[in-house]
C-alpha cells in the first residue's frame, strides 16, 4: 500500500540514497562483496571494471534518478530501431521496383515478380513469427492496452518476441502497398518490450524499491513507440494518455514527454545524418499556402467530411467484426489459421497482389505507389483537377492516379471501394503488422475525393470565383486522414499526429473538428473500436473492451466472482499451520484472522516473516503462537463483496497495492490480486 | 459508491431515459404537473412555452446527452467573453495612446497622462473587486486547482465573482504593459465559474442523476479557459491534464477536446467577423522560413536556452516567494493590504508607470509597446542586428527596441533586469490579473537576447558563413517563451501554446527540448512552482502544494488527524436515538454499528430512510428497532487508520464516493468526507 507514496517520493528517495552512498567511503561494502568471490576468473580486472561502473553510477545518480537515463535510452534505442527498419524496408522495396523495371516488356514475368515477391515475404513473415514466437503476430496494441491496465502477460514482453516482431515487421512492410499494412502498432509493442527490458535493468542498477517502475516504463514506452515511429513526440504522449483505460497518472506525464522527445529527436537527427534533408523536418512535410489556408465557410465542409468519415468508419468496423467472427467460427478457416499460417498468408497476399498488378485493376488505384508515396501524393497541395485541364502543368503527384487516363475522381473512388474489403481481408493475415497507417491513408483518400469534388463543382459552377478556385484539397485529405483513423481507433491523438507528420499547423482547428465529429458518430451506440473488437475476439482480459461486448460486466459484484478462499492463518497458529501456509501459498500477503470460526480479519503477515517465525520456533524448540512472534500488519483498504469488478480493478490500479482484502462486516471473504483479477476477467470474457 | 458506474454509463442511461420518455404519450405527466398550478398568472401561454421547451429537450436529447450541449455552450460563451474583453481592452488602450499623442509637446502633461491613466484604472479595479467580491483578486488558478482536487469552495464560483472578475480584469489589462499583467489565469477562473453555473443548469434540465457532472464541468472549463483565451484548443486540454493534481480521468478527455474546439473555433471566427483577418489564423501568426527553420547544431543552443531559462526562473520564483512572505509578515504591508487596497494598487502602478515613462527609463525598454506588440516584436523572424547595420532596411519590429539609439542587446538586457523586479512587485497588486502572459513575454525576451547574441557573434566571427547568417532569433524567442513560462509554472503545456499561438510547427521539437530542460532545473529539489507558492501563502487546502512546503504531510496517517467521531446509530436504536441522529447529523450516510460498546461497523443508513422509520414508528405507535424497519446498506471501501491522508484523498477522488468509513479491525473510527478532508488539510496547512 505504501508503494504509491514511494513512487511519488521516489525522486527524493533516490537522491537521498545516492547522497548517502556518496558519504560512505568508496562504497566499500559493494567492493568487498565483489572481491570476496574466490572462484571468479580474472578477479582483478573484473573488480576494477565493476568499481568504475559503480563510480559511474554514483556520478550519474547525482544529476538525476537512474530511471531518467532509462527513459532517454528507451527513446533513443527505439528511434534507432525505427530508423533501421525504415532503411531496410526502403532497400527491399527498391529491390522489388528495380526487378520489376528490369523485366519491362515481359508481362508474365512482371506479373510473377509483382505477386510472388510480396507473397513470399509475407509467407516468410508468417511462418517465422509462428515458429519462433506466436505472440508476435498482429498489431500488439490490444495486448499493450491490457498490460497497461495492470494485467501481467509476460509472453508478450520477451526478447524473443521482440526479435521476431522486428524481423517479421520488416518483411510485412517490404510487401508495400500490396499488403497495405503499417508500422505503428507493432512499434508500440516493440517499444514496450524494450521498455520492460530496460525497466528490469534500471531496477537492477538502482537496487532500491521501484515497485511501480515496470508499469511506468510501459506507459512511457507507449508514448515512445508512436514518437519514434514518426518523429512525433506530442501525439505520442496523447496516444499514451488515450491508451490508459480509465485514469492517466500525472506522474507519468513528464517521463512520457522526456522519452518521446528523445525518441523523436534521435529519429529526426538520424534522418538528417543519413542525408534525407538539410535539417530536422516533418516526415511528410507539406507546403500548404500559409496566407489563407482555408476560408471560414470551409469549416462546414470539414464538419461534413468528419461525419462522412465517421459513417465510413462504422461500415469498415462492421466488416472487420464480421470477418473476425468468421475466422473464429468457420472450420476451414480455423484449421488453416492454426496449421498452415504461412500458406494462408502467401495465398492471400498473392491474391491481393494479382488484383493490384499494374496491368490489371491496379492501374485504377495507383498501385505503383508505396505507402509513403500514396500519402505524399494525397497530401499534395495543388488541385489535380486544374492540373488536369492544362496538361502542361500536370505535376508529379497526380500522375499515379491518372496513369490509365481515367479521371482522378473515378480512380479515387475505385481505390476506396477496393481497398475497403482488401484491407479487411489483410487484417486476417497472421503476421506482425500495424493497422493504423492503412486507415490513415484510406482516410486521406476520402478527404482528397471530397476536396477534389468540391474543387471540381466550384470550378464548373464558378459563382464565387476567386475563393473557390484556391480551395486546397490537400487540407481535406489531411483532415480526412485524421478523422477516419481517429474514428476507427476511437482516439483523438491522430489530430496531433496529422499535424506533426506534415508540420502543417494552419489546419489544426478544422482537423480537430472533423475528428471530433467522426469520433462522435463512431462511438455512438457503444460500438467497439477496432482494437476493442480484436480484444473481444482474442478474449483478452481487458475490462473496457469487455464492457463494449457486454455493458453489465464491469458492474458485476465481487461477491459473485470471487474464487475459492486462499490460505489464511489464525492468530494463534502454531508452527505446523504456518509451515503449511508457507508451502501452499504464493501470495505476497497472507491474511490473519481472529480464529477460523469467527473469520474476523486482523491484518496480514509477509512470507519472509513466517520463515523467520519458523526458524525462531525451531531454534528455541518451543510451540509459539503466530501473534507472539510476528507483527501482524494492519490492512489498509478493505473491499466489500458489494463492490463491483470495475471498482476493484480501479482501486487496485490506483492504490498501487498488490493485494486487497475483501471482507464483509469485518469477516474475511477473499483476496484480490492481479492474477485473481486476470482470472475473473478471463472467466467473464468466456461467458460473452 | 455507484456514482462512477453511473458516470461511466451516463451516456447510455441518458439515451435510454430519453427513449423511454419518447415512448410515453406526449410527456403527459410533465404537462399535467404544469397545468395543475391554479395560482400562476398567464397560465395558458406559460404552459405552451413550457411544452415547447420540453419537446425541444426531447429533440435535443435524441442527438446526444444534454451535457454535450452544456460543453458547447460553455466553449462558445467563454469565447464570446474573451472576445468582448479583448475588444474593450483594445478600445481603452487606444484611448490612452490617443490622449498621449494629443499631449505631444507638453512633457509634464504627457507624464501625468502616462502615469495616472493606468494608476486610476488599477486603483478602480482593486477597490471594485475588494468591495464587490474580495475572492476575485489574483489569478484564480491556485483556487481552481484546489477545487479540481475535490475541495468545495463555493465563494469562488459565484456569479458576483464572475462579474467582478470580468470588469476588474478589463481595467487591469487596460493598464497595458505598465502593469505588465496578463489574462490567462483569470480567464480559466472565469470559465470555471461559467462552467459551474452551466453544470447546475444541465442538472436542472436533465433531471436525472449527474453526481459527477459538477466535477466534470470544472475539468472541461479549465481546458476551455485557455482555449478561448488564445484560440488554442490542444494546449487548453494539456493544461487541464496538468492542473489535475494526480490522476486525469479519461472520461473527461473527449468533453475537454470538444468544448475547447468549440471555444477556439468561436474565438477565431469572431476575430474573422470583426475584420481582423481573412480567415481563421493564429493569434500571433509568424512567418518563419519553412525551408530550413533551424540547423541541427542549433539543437544544442536550444538546450542551453532551456537551462538558462530554468536558472532565471529559479531566481524569479525565489524573489516571488520572498515578496509573498514579506507581504504576509510585514505589519505596514498587512495593514495596507487589508484596508487600503485601492490606494496601494494606485501607488504601485503610478511608481511603475513613472519608471516606464518614455522620456525616463522607459525609452530603453520599449515601453510604448502594448503586451501584444511586445510579443509580436520579439517573435519577429528577421535579425535585428542585420537590420541595424543597413539603416535603410530597418523595419518596424525592432524600432521600439532601439528608439533611444542604444543597441538592441543593451535594450533587451535592461528590459530583462528591470522587468524582473517590476513583475515581482506587480504580483503583489490585489486585483484580478494573470501572471502567465508576462512570464511568457519575459521568456521571449530571454530567447531573443540569446538569439540576437548568437547572430551577432557569428556575424562578427563569421566562420561558417552562410549557415550562421540565416539564424532566426525569432525561433529562440519562441523557445525561450515556452521554456521560461513552463519552468515558472512547472508545466509542459506552454510548448503547445507557443505552437498554437504562432501557428509555427517547425520549431516544435527544439521548443519541447528547451522546456523539458527548463522544467527539470526548476523542479529539482522539490521547489514549489509559482502557483504552489501562492497556494502555500494563501493556506489553500491543496495537497500537492502542501507537499512542496512539507514533504511529510501527505504521508500523515489518518489516525492522527481524524476528528471527533460524528453521529452513529446502533443496530437496535429506537425512535429517540434516531430522532437525535437526524437532528444532529449533516452527513449523507449515517454509520450503523452493532452496539455502542462493540463499535463493530455493520453498514450505513441514509437520512431519508431514517425519516421514513420515524414516520413508521409514529404511525404505528410502536417502539421498533432500526434494523427491523430500515435496510442497512453495506459499506463499500473501508479505510484503516494507517492509511495516509494522500491515500484517503485519492480514493475519495477516484471512487467518486461522498463518504468513506474508517475502521480498525471492523470497529468504526470515523468518517472521511470532502468537508472533513478540507478541515484536515487546513489544519495541516496551519501547522507549516
Amino acid at each position: 500500500m505504501n508503494s504509491w507514496d514511494e513512487s511519488l517520493g521516489s525522486e527524493t528517495d533516490g537522491e537521498n540514497n545516492s547522497q548517502e552512498q556518496d558519504n560512505r567511503p568508496e562504497t566499500s561494502h559493494n567492493k568487498n562483496c565483489l572481491l570476496s568471490h574466490p572462484w571468479k576468473p580474472c578477479r582483478r580486472p573484473h573488480a576494477i571494471v565493476k568499481e568504475w561502473l559503480l563510480r559511474l553510477r554514483l556520478c550519474l545518480g547525482t544529476v538525476c534518478g537512474m530511471e531518467w537515463y532509462g527513459y532517454a535510452i528507451l527513446g533513443i534505442s527505439t528511434a534507432i530501431l525505427s530508423f533501421l527498419m525504415d532503411l531496410s524496408v526502403t532497400k527491399l522495396l527498391t529491390a522489388h521496383q528495380w526487378l520489376y523495371m528490369k523485366l519491362e516488356g515481359n508481362i508474365l514475368l512482371q506479373f510473377f515478380c509483382w505477386t510472388l515477391y510480396p507473397a513470399c515475404l509475407c509467407c516468410f513473415a508468417s511462418s517465422f513469427s509462428h515458429n519462433i514466437c506466436p505472440f508476435s503476430t498482429g498489431s500488439g496494441i490490444p495486448e499493450v492496452r491490457t498490460m497497461m491496465a495492470g494485467i501481467e502477460m509476460p509472453h508478450y514482453l520477451s526478447l524473443t518476441n521482440m526479435f521476431t516482431k522486428f524481423l517479421g515487421l520488416i518483411c510485412t512492410l517490404a510487401a508495400g502497398s500490396t499488403a497495405f499494412l503499417g508500422k505503428v502498432g507493432p512499434f508500440v509493442h516493440l517499444s514496450t518490450m524494450l521498455g520492460a527490458y530496460l525497466s528490469k535493468l534500471c531496477t537492477l542498477i538502482q537496487a532500491n524499491k521501484m515497485a511501480k517502475a515496470d508499469d511506468e516504463m510501459l506507459v512511457v514506452a507507449a508514448a515512445v513507440g508512436v514518437a519514434s515511429c514518426f518523429g512525433a513526440p506530442i501525439s505520442g504522449v496523447l496516444f499514451s494518455v488515450e491508451v490508459m483505460s480509465s485514469h492517466f497518472a500525472l506522474r507519468h506525464y513528464c517521463p512520457c514527454f522526456f522519452s518521446a522527445a528523445c525518441g523523436a529527436l534521435t529519429f529526426r537527427l538520424l534522418s538528417v545524418w543519413s542525408g534525407d534533408g538539410e535539417t530536422l523536418q516533418a516526415l511528410f512535410k507539406t507546403n500548404f499556402p500559409t496566407a489563407v489556408p482555408f476560408y471560414p465557410f470551409e469549416i462546414l465542409l470539414f464538419a461534413f467530411l468528419g461525419l462522412l468519415c465517421g459513417a465510413v468508419s462504422c461500415c469498415y468496423l462492421f466488416c472487420h467484426r464480421l470477418i473476425l467472427r468468421f475466422t473464429k467460427t468457420n472450420r476451414v478457416f480455423i484449421k488453416m489459421l492454426t496449421t498452415e499460417k504461412g500458406l494462408y498468408s502467401g495465398m492471400v497476399v498473392f491474391f491481393l497482389a494479382s488484383l493490384t498488378f499494374p496491368y490489371s485493376a491496379g492501374q485504377y488505384m495507383a498501385s505503383k505507389y508505396t505507402m509513403k508515396q500514396l500519402l505524399t501524393s494525397l497530401l499534395d497541395n495543388g488541385q489535380w483537377n486544374s492540373q488536369f485541364r492544362n496538361a502542361s502543368l500536370q505535376v508529379e503527384p497526380s500522375l499515379g492516379w491518372s496513369s490509365s487516363g481515367i479521371p482522378v475522381y473515378l480512380s479515387l473512388a475505385f481505390f476506396l471501394l477496393m481497398k475497403m474489403w482488401m484491407l479487411v481481408l489483410a487484417c486476417t493475415l497472421p503476421l506482425p503488422a500495424g493497422y493504423f497507417m492503412p486507415v490513415f491513408v484510406y482516410g486521406a483518400a476520402i478527404g482528397r475525393l471530397l476536396g477534389e469534388g468540391v474543387a471540381y463543382v466550384s470550378s464548373t459552377g464558378g459563382t464565387s470565383g476567386q475563393q473557390w478556385a484556391s480551395i486546397n484539397p490537400g487540407g481535406y485529405a489531411l483532415a480526412g486522414a485524421a478523422a477516419f483513423s481517429g474514428a476507427v481507433t476511437h482516439t483523438l491523438s491522430p489530430v496531433l499526429l496529422a499535424v506533426e507528420l506534415t508540420g502543417q499547423f494552419s489546419h489544426a482547428v478544422p482537423i480537430l473538428l472533423a475528428t471530433l465529429l467522426a469520433n462522435a458518430l463512431a462511438r455512438s451506440g457503444h460500438r467497439p473500436s477496432f482494437y476493442d473488437a480484436i480484444s473481444i475476439s482474442k478474449r483478452l482480459p481487458h475490462l473496457p473492451s469487455l464492457r463494449k461486448a457486454n455493458p453489465r460486466i464491469p458492474s458485476t459484484p465481487l461477491g459473485q466472482v470471487l474464487g475459492v478462499k486462499s490460505v489464511q492463518l489464525q492468530k494463534a497458529a502454531g508452527p505446523v499451520e504456518v509451515q503449511h501456509a508457507v508451502n501452499s501459498s504464493t501470495d505476497t500477503q497472507i491474511p490473519v484472522v481472529e480464529s477460523h470460526e469467527s473469520q474476523v480479519l486482523l491484518g496480514f503477515v509477509l512470507p519472509p516473516e513466517l520463515l523467520m517465525f519458523l526458524r525462531h520456533c525451531k531454534a528455541e524448540g518451543l510451540e509459539k503462537h503466530l501473534d507472539e512472534v510476528c507483527c501482524i500488519h494492519p490492512t489498509s483498504v478493505l473491499l466489500s463483496p458489494h463492490n463491483t469488478v470495475q471498482e476493484a480493478v480501479s482501486i487496485l490500479t490506483l492504490v498501487g497495492a498488490q493485494t486487497l482484502f475483501v471482507a464483509d462486516r469485518g469477516r474475511l471473504l477473499g483476496l484480490i490480486t492481479w492474477p485473481e483479477i486476470k482470472r475473473i476477467l478471463e472467466d467473464l470474457a468466456d461467458e460473452i
